[in-house]
């Protein structure tokens, strides 16, 4: 027998392609008009495309910009923590709020990566979420136990990146 | 020394979010005011919510739907290889058009893989796009020459699929 539920889905991998389908997805959804609540982790990582697209569906699309790029620097360290902690407290606040039917944790992985939040916390989270919500999670490197919770994992392989044959980044492309 | 070009962009592998990554990098160049040309070569795999999500760019995003689904009766064959020539055609007048900076052949190598198009061609048309266009091609199993064309390639490979769980489409992820 069939089941319908809430998805996690999760873009992982070191190819192009994991902002960009969680960006496809939202505004698929927006067109089937369902509010979805997208999260962005790392500040900055995100152009002036991007952010001039999800405009055109801010009807639909509740687009948070939380944190800030990471600065590897020790006395940052804890600011950094600070933030990712926040941004956290923000996802469950709108996965708690029952207003969306989609929830994109943009690059959420570096932040288990780098343990800037609580782990267990997160899988406890996860597990116990809305039974009718999708939750999209994207970045690099997606620890174990979220590809095990996950209902969806796909992994963007670089089979081949332009910057490695010297190619800037192009207008467009990556921004 | 770095040089700025057009692009030539493949999303293959047999994982979620081939055209949802075109669908998002469409919608980013769309945010940068870039007019784009996107032909889905299979009809049917585009569902409401692209459908009506695109119409909120239609001022930057010329989408067109070309071909049909694929029957695979031999009695349709020619009907599809025809189609699928004449959606090719139009490819190579948006190339040649001059108004777009990004042209999206969706699911594009399926042409190739069941020979409905000449590859040689294919081959010759993209080596020779305009120099400043972005090509973007979608579909599972881009032949080898098209990967060695390419300067970016993802695969999407699928590390974990709901359907094989038993859960059925999603609205809004699938569809």
């Amino acid at each position: 027998m069939q089941k319908t539920k809430g998805l996690i889905l999760v873009f992982t991998g070191d190819g192009k392609g994991k902002t960009t389908s969680a960006l496809g997805l939202s505004m698929r959804a927006a067109g089937n008009r369902m509010p979805v609540c997208f999260i962005q982790f790392i500040k900055g990582s995100w152009k002036y495309g991007e952010l001039e697209s999800v405009k055109r569906f801010e009807d639909y699309i509740d687009f948070q910009v939380m944190g800030r790029g990471f600065t590897w620097r020790s006395d940052d360290m804890e600011k950094d923590r600070a933030l990712a902690r926040a941004a956290w407290q923000r996802a469950k606040d709108a996965m708690e709020s029952g207003k969306y039917t989609m929830l994109v944790l943009d690059e959420f992985t570096y932040l288990l990566k780098y343990e800037m939040i609580d782990k267990e916390e997160v899988l406890q989270v996860l597990r116990n979420k809305p039974a009718t919500l999708h939750v999209v999670i994207t970045g690099r490197g997606a620890l174990p136990e979220i590809v095990e919770l996950a209902d969806l994992v796909t992994e963007m392989k670089a089979v081949k990146h332009p910057f490695k044959a010297g190619i800037k980044a192009q207008k467009g492309i990556e921004f």
